[in-house]
C-alpha cells in the first residue's frame, strides 16, 4: 500500500484566517477536503492518480531557528499557474479546476482567465478538462467540460453577461453522483467525456 | 499566447539561506531554472504542457497587515505528497522528478520512497514517468525510467547499495540533448520512452 505524508495528516490551513472570512473559507476548503477523500479513494483502489497541487507561496525569509528545522517568517499568497488538480486515469491526463459556489450563477470573477486558457489547451493536447462546481444552495455538483467553460467564457466577452448560471449548468454540464465511497463520484463523468473524446 | 503568470517573474526562493546552503541549493535551482524554461519553449510552441509543482508548505499563521494583502508569518515546509514535474505530452501523462547530483553516484537519500511508488504508479497506469538527473561533475543529464529506478531501489534494500552510479546512468538509462531551444530537450528521450511503451 502507498502512503502519500499529505493525506495522512490534515493541515489547519485556515487558522488565524479573520472571521468574517472563516465561515466562506471552510466551505470551499470542505468541498476541497471531499474531493481529496474521493482522489485518495481512487489512488488506493488503482483506479486513478490525482492530487491537489500545493498552493503556490511565494517565500521571501527563512528562519533556523533551532536544528535545521527552517521556519519560513515571511511569504505571500502566488497566483497559481494552472489549476486546483491533475493527475492520470485510464491513460488520460485529468486536469481540473474546483469551486464552490454559494449563489445561483458562477461568476467569472473567480476564475482566471489564464487557468480557463490552460483548461482549453490541455483539452486541445489530448486531455480530459473541465470545471468541477458544487452549487452549496441546490446541493449539487456539476461538471463542466472546458469546451463549454471557454464558450461560455468568449460569450461573455462579447455580451457582457459575466457569470454562467446554475441552470447552464443542468443544461451543458453533467451532474456528479455522490455517496459514499468515493463521496463524489465525478470519474463516472469522467468516463463519459472519455467516451466523447475517442467519437472525435 | 497564453501567459502563465509565474513564470514571468523570478521568485527569489533562496533569499535569507544560510551562506552554506547557498551554493548548493542554488546549483539545483539552476538546472530547474533550465527544465522550466524548457518546459516554457514547449508551451509557447504547443508542444506539451508541463509545470513544476508548487513547493508544498504548511500555513501556520496569516496577517493581514493592510487592505487584504495577506502575509503568511508562519510557515513550514512539507514533505511533497508526489515529484517535482507532471503535465501531458501528445496525449501521455508525464510525471518526473528532477535532481542535480554534484557527486559520481546518486544516493537514495536524496529521494522519497513513496516519490518512487508514486513514479512506478504512474507508469503501470499507462503514464511516462521517469528521473531526470544532472551530474554537474560530468556536465551530463540523463533520464531513468521509473521502471529501472524502481528495481534499483529494491536492489538497494536487498544489497545495500544504497546509490545510483553515473556509469548505471550510462547503462540503463538516456542522455538528454541540450542546447539553446530548448535548453533540456528531454522530450526526445520522452519519445523513445513513448516508442517503448506502444510496443510493449
Amino acid at each position: 500500500m502507498i502512503k502519500y505524508p499529505n493525506q495522512m495528516q490534515k493541515v489547519p490551513s485556515s487558522l488565524n484566517l479573520k472571521k468574517r472570512n472563516l465561515k466562506k473559507a471552510n466551505l470551499g476548503t470542505e468541498f476541497e477536503d471531499r474531493i481529496n477523500n474521493s482522489n485518495n479513494y481512487y489512488l488506493q483502489a488503482r483506479i486513478a492518480s490525482i492530487f491537489k497541487k500545493p498552493t503556490p507561496v511565494q517565500i521571501v525569509k527563512v528562519d533556523y531557528p533551532a536544528r535545521n528545522k527552517a521556519r519560513i517568517v515571511e511569504a505571500y499568497y502566488r497566483t497559481p499557474s494552472t489549476t486546483d488538480y491533475n493527475g492520470i486515469y485510464k491513460g488520460y491526463h485529468i486536469d481540473f479546476e474546483a469551486k464552490c459556489c454559494h449563489s445561483t450563477s458562477f461568476s467569472f470573477a473567480h476564475i482566471y482567465k489564464h487557468q480557463i486558457e490552460h483548461l482549453i489547451t490541455i483539452d486541445e493536447m489530448g486531455g480530459i478538462a473541465f470545471l468541477i462546481i458544487e452549487f452549496s444552495l441546490y446541493k449539487e455538483i456539476f461538471i463542466l467540460p472546458a469546451k463549454n467553460l471557454y464558450a461560455r467564457y468568449k460569450l461573455a466577452l462579447k455580451d457582457g453577461k459575466k457569470s454562467i448560471s446554475h441552470q447552464d449548468f443542468i443544461d451543458e454540464g453533467y451532474l456528479v453522483p455522490t455517496g459514499y465511497a468515493p463521496e463524489i463520484d465525478y470519474l463516472k463523468v469522467v468516463d463519459l467525456l472519455i467516451a466523447k473524446k475517442s467519437e472525435q
